[in-house]
């Protein structure tokens, strides 16, 4: 965190242009850290090309910022540039694009077909994450970082490669024993066995806890017995099961001596990989066609007491032994249960990222195309307006550039946490917690994100937008499913607010044992809120507008962070106050104070997302050396502050953190801002570096200039020819004019 | 509009709950409406059965109201119930379902066969708004409120209808004189000749004045040159003309004698009927595949100097004679241009009438789905909640329902003015006027709302929503397009704030006129608005809240008027006073004046639309005679208020409208509405009148609810039996207790 005010750093100074020394960019923090993050036993695949040193980035001559794109970009490729720029390159392949034309059937094909050339190219691509000794590189931040990319040829392909190395070879390596992985984890490396991840029950989406099925041992046979005891508990909605998997990592309830030790996951094979039937007493059905995703193989699995050897059990986290005695090194059953679910939050760091290219990909799509769309003449009468200069379109587009920036910065840092987590080099309960509580309040919020933002692209494309061709209502049918896939988003935010109430009940009992007694604190803390605090706020506003301009302080750092984080801290403490009660409660009034609070804490979740990003997006403007990029980036970093103001702003008026004064600033100030970012949206998202194979969209191919200047020439030569048909309208004008 | 306070009308009393004589609810104002409405020519479908009376309605032996779901249903049935029954009658026969294992051009075929049959019942279904000396009804209401329905069996089939009969066939109808109606209608009503509406380009959507396709009359020959100048001008997505369309309505500039009169529409042939292939002179592309829709075949046409004789012009509004002389009943060509096009007003009028429908599909779908589902424990150790009794759930679904009656009674009122007008009844510039208005306003909220509406019901319905037998997924990706096509969303609304402004400058020209004079109108509203009525509402409030609870005045019918209307009235008042220096201004600045104000504009445009459906829906209270129903309904319409004023709760708090103390009230108040409304969802829901056939949705049929009790039963059986494992957790429990 930066705590100075970097809009002051940001304005560029003379003392601040004269280019740095060359080496400057190219030995700094960044890219010493990719030196360090890069496993010596990988062979990396070539760095992407130097960033040119062009004369952008300083002022013009008129004195306006300019963005030094290839800095920015190099930048926006993060810790591991190599890595997901080998993705990017895999992904602009024609053979890994997606394609519209084929049947469920066919679409199906061509990605397991995708999948087997990526896991030809082993450690380069897929195997990243994977133990040295099996082939992988141990990489696991560097491993995420390329398969987000892969969204970018076709999200089917990212979904059933998460699904093969993400999430069913995942388990074998984090469930599993090293003999386990050994044994399993070639198959799955090299996708030799195709794998499903069977822990989804068609009863039980995101309450994995109470799943049905039953894994009992029976010492008779040393044999775990998997059963499916009803409808609800056959697994569903698993990619891979419907016609490719040959195994599975199946979830269930492990009974052993008449004792149920909770849900663990087993090794079990499903069909018989030379014939594709299913084995004796495993059955499924297919999901059929989805709203999306096509490519993916979603199904149905279910199990009439398949018998799985005792060796079949991923005994990392809890073993059975012959006689049926259950050991675990961790004791309490909750916590065993959250570890092995924690083990798994790859794949929700991965959605974050996900969410933010395909957001990249719409954004850049609708912009390009907004540059060069012409409708309506405005102050000419005879050129028209090219969208962008609406400011209509400007609110619907711009806003969005910066959140989206500020989604990439926070999952840089996700990334970050993830790696030095998985990677051993940070893996401290604290760290996993955070990275679950991070993962989770990402992924719901990035995810929704994608959603709208995909949409707003689509429709301000027009029915241009709605085409296939123009790709982004396919990117859309695709990504649907990531608002409810690996946690449904309203109870991973409910996740997340039970985190911060968590904490804020532990800092109150740190205060309570300290002396300070509860009642006082409680009084205290409503004391400050209610009655110093928010007048005094305002007062002290008030003074502070007519002195300076409430827009001003509005694009201060300090006060955008101090409105963010003081936002957070109410919610949290407003529902921790309110669920105090339900501790001393019985279960029936207990459940009625957490529905009341359950809007608010859902709320609070999303505040605590905002000021995350908020926070990842002002570190970042601290690596940003070129004072030009610097300025268009501290404005979208304002415009995202601002953005997220205007969301809550009814909250921040009746908490009294704004006056109605400055209250009324915060339209106006972001739509100047808007203006201002104007000449710079096209640099700002070419800066996240997709090209024409990439975005593959008609729209954004330069076609619509091409259109837009034969048919301007056309009027232009009419006119200059005097050829053009006078208009009814104007020969009426002259009539009057000649009649009076 | 009612006056008195429906609220208080609506609480059940003593007096009112005897049950009224058999006859009154069936000779109500609606039914004689209907029959005065049933034109005698046409033989009528049979009636829908007349609702049961069943003893629902009034308040249980507890007190609770309840909804009397026949009576209900009927009254949503409208003024036409015959012909929106039978339209549902039709969607619910699998020979018009939409079949989700199509290829493009498979489906392509089907709609179109399915178009054959809807032509060959002729005046019951698809002839209803066209002469009666042609076979048909000239009953355009009922025609539209069938029409609308064709959205339960497939967004395409409605939508290839709608360009067959209510663009292609309604252009000949509308802009046509009686000899060309005579001439070309048959074969577009018959659909010998499948028809395309050929008014938008590829480089002009919305702005339809600026179209390039030129029609050039030639003395000499008597005939018009069609032409298209350059790749832009030609026609896009165009339904019908990738295959089927042989004939198309083109809008192109005419131009006679060297002026150029505007854009006028012709009818020209552009495919052999036999063979199919493009005539000379006419090329075309197919669109290929869409976001949604893919039984509509849109296409590309282009015109190469193509001649049509001199009778094609569609000559009601503007003639051309042998020499080449333009005449026109409309003098001015701005004028005549937009009756031209007012006259095609009905697509926006269905669209609003699909959005409605498709909301409900979706709505009816996850909230079955809501009442059956269970997940997590809540107060039970044993038993999980139910989905609808999550806030979270609630407050995603329940506002939209409110909504959607919201959304449902203000389209009623469209089809009424849209048939006074159509009809003849009515048809006066004032009626047109605010004819057009109401529908730009309500078409461009209602598509949005359906599309976000869909979405969130989706997402409720967790992973089972994304697939495609439960139908959400592929009812949004067809209602899409609806954001853009028959007007964009944003330039519809824009439409809308400029009659807003334009009626309050009428008004403020008015008040000049009578002696007040300018200065002293804009003073006197300027300090009404700012000094005098903001601090002492939010004084009284302050006083009231005191005395009556800041809750109970937010649910009082005339405080909700006066939030809503007051909001309208001031939003564009400042949009008119900030305009205002526009008209003197150069064009230069004119047009920064306006971008300044466009965001606003829309954002009036917006409240001005809830506004009207607020309106609608208390307007629909007093039709409501069974008293539990309508405290129910009325229970629902504060739930819409509510999330209106909710939604724009900072535009309240900035312009003191409503007190810090009265804005807090608004959340609490609307949960426990919603709270309240949870025992009546189901029947609102299925007052809607979509069965099984309509819905088809699996989740939707009641298996999760088998499903849930099979679950349940096995889990209490094991119980019974004492054959369920002890879990781990209870065991160490008892331990810990046995230490102690």
């Amino acid at each position: 965190m930066t705590t100075t005010s970097d809009r002051t750093a940001a304005q560029p100074t003379a003392a601040e242009t004269p280019e740095a020394p060359e080496t400057d960019r190219l030995t700094g923090p960044a890219f010493v850290r990719d030196a360090a993050a890069a496993p010596e036993a990988l062979a990396a695949p070539a760095a992407p090309p130097r960033p040119r040193r062009v004369p952008v980035g300083r002022p013009d001559a008129d004195g306006a910022p300019r963005v030094d794109v290839p800095a920015l970009h190099h930048l926006l490729l993060g810790r591991w540039p190599q890595w997901r720029q080998a993705a990017r390159d895999r992904a602009a392949d024609p053979d890994f694009w997606k394609d519209e034309s084929l049947s469920m059937a066919e679409h199906r094909e061509r990605t397991l077909e995708q999948l087997r050339r990526l896991a030809q190219e082993g450690s380069h691509q897929v195997w990243l994450a994977f133990p040295e000794r099996l082939g992988g590189g141990e990489a696991p931040g560097a491993n995420l970082a390329g398969f987000e990319e892969l969204t970018v040829a076709d999200p089917s392909l990212q979904i059933k490669a998460g699904v093969q190395w993400g999430l069913f070879a995942s388990a074998i390596l984090h469930l599993g024993t090293p003999e386990q992985q050994d044994r399993w984890l070639p198959g799955a490396m090299d996708l030799s066995v195709p794998g499903a991840f069977a822990m989804t029950e068609t009863g039980h989406g995101s309450d994995v806890a109470a799943i049905g099925t039953t894994a009992t041992y029976d010492p008779q046979t040393q044999e775990f017995v998997i059963h499916t005891p009803f409808r609800a508990a056959w697994k569903d909605y698993l990619g891979n099961a419907a016609a490719h998997a040959t195994a599975a990592t199946v979830f269930a309830q492990l009974v052993t001596n008449g004792v149920n030790h909770g849900v663990h996951c087993f090794y079990v094979p499903v069909r018989d990989a030379g014939t594709m039937e299913f084995l004796p007493g495993v059955g499924g059905e297919d999901d059929g066609l989805k709203g999306g995703l096509r490519g993916v193989d979603n199904g149905r699995l279910h199990f009439t007491r398949v018998r799985v050897p005792r060796e079949n059990l991923l005994a990392r986290y809890g073993q059975v032994a012959e006689d049926g005695t259950y050991t675990s090194s961790i004791d309490s059953p909750g916590r065993r249960f959250f570890t092995m679910l924690g083990s798994l939050v790859q794949g929700r760091v991965s959605l974050d990222g996900a969410a933010s290219v395909a957001s990249k990909l719409g954004l850049a799509i609708a912009v390009r195309y907004g540059a060069e769309r012409r409708q309506f003449t405005g102050a000419s009468p005879v050129e028209e307006v090219v969208l962008l200069d609406y400011a209509t379109h400007r609110r619907r587009l711009f806003p969005r550039i910066a959140e989206t920036y500020a989604i990439h910065f926070a999952h840089d840092g996700l990334l970050d946490l993830f790696d030095e987590v998985f990677s051993g080099a940070g893996d401290t309960p604290e760290n996993r917690e955070d990275l679950e509580t991070m993962a989770a309040a990402l992924k719901a919020t990035s995810t929704d994100f994608a959603l709208t933002t995909l949409q707003e692209c689509r429709e301000a494309c027009g029915g241009a937008g709605f085409l296939t061709e123009n790709r982004i209502t396919s990117l859309r049918h695709d990504m649907d499913v990531y608002a409810t896939f690996e946690g449904d988003n309203t109870v991973l935010l409910q996740l997340v607010a039970k985190r911060l109430v968590g904490d804020y009940a532990r800092q109150l009992g740190k205060q309570v044992r300290s002396g300070q007694g509860m009642a006082r604190f409680v009084v205290d803390q409503a004391v400050d809120r209610v009655l110093h605090r928010t007048p005094l706020k305002r007062a002290a506003q008030v003074l502070g507008d007519v002195a300076g301009g409430a827009a001003e302080h509005l694009l201060d750092a300090a006060t955008q962070r101090e409105l963010l984080a003081d936002r957070v801290a109410t919610k949290v403490e407003e529902a921790a106050l309110a669920l105090r009660p339900a501790q001393k409660a019985d279960p029936v009034t207990a459940q009625r104070l957490f529905d009341d609070n359950q809007v608010a804490l859902v709320d609070a979740a999303r505040s605590h997302a905002e000021l995350v990003r908020w926070e990842a997006f002002t570190a970042a403007l601290a690596k940003v050396e070129d004072p030009g990029t610097r300025t268009v980036l501290t404005w979208l970093r304002d415009v995202y502050a601002l953005t997220v103001i205007e969301r809550d702003l009814a909250w921040f008026l009746l908490h009294g953190r704004l006056s109605t004064q400055r209250g009324r600033a915060v339209a106006p100030a972001l739509e100047a801002l808007l203006a201002r970012l104007r000449p710079h949206v096209l640099d700002l998202v070419d800066a996240w570096g997709y090209g024409p194979d990439h975005l593959r969209a008609k729209i954004a191919s330069g076609a619509e200039k091409q259109r837009q200047d034969e048919a301007r020439a056309y009027y232009a030569r009419q006119r200059a020819e005097g050829a053009a048909p006078v208009s009814e309208k104007a020969l009426r004008k002259q009539e009057r004019a000649a009649r009076r």
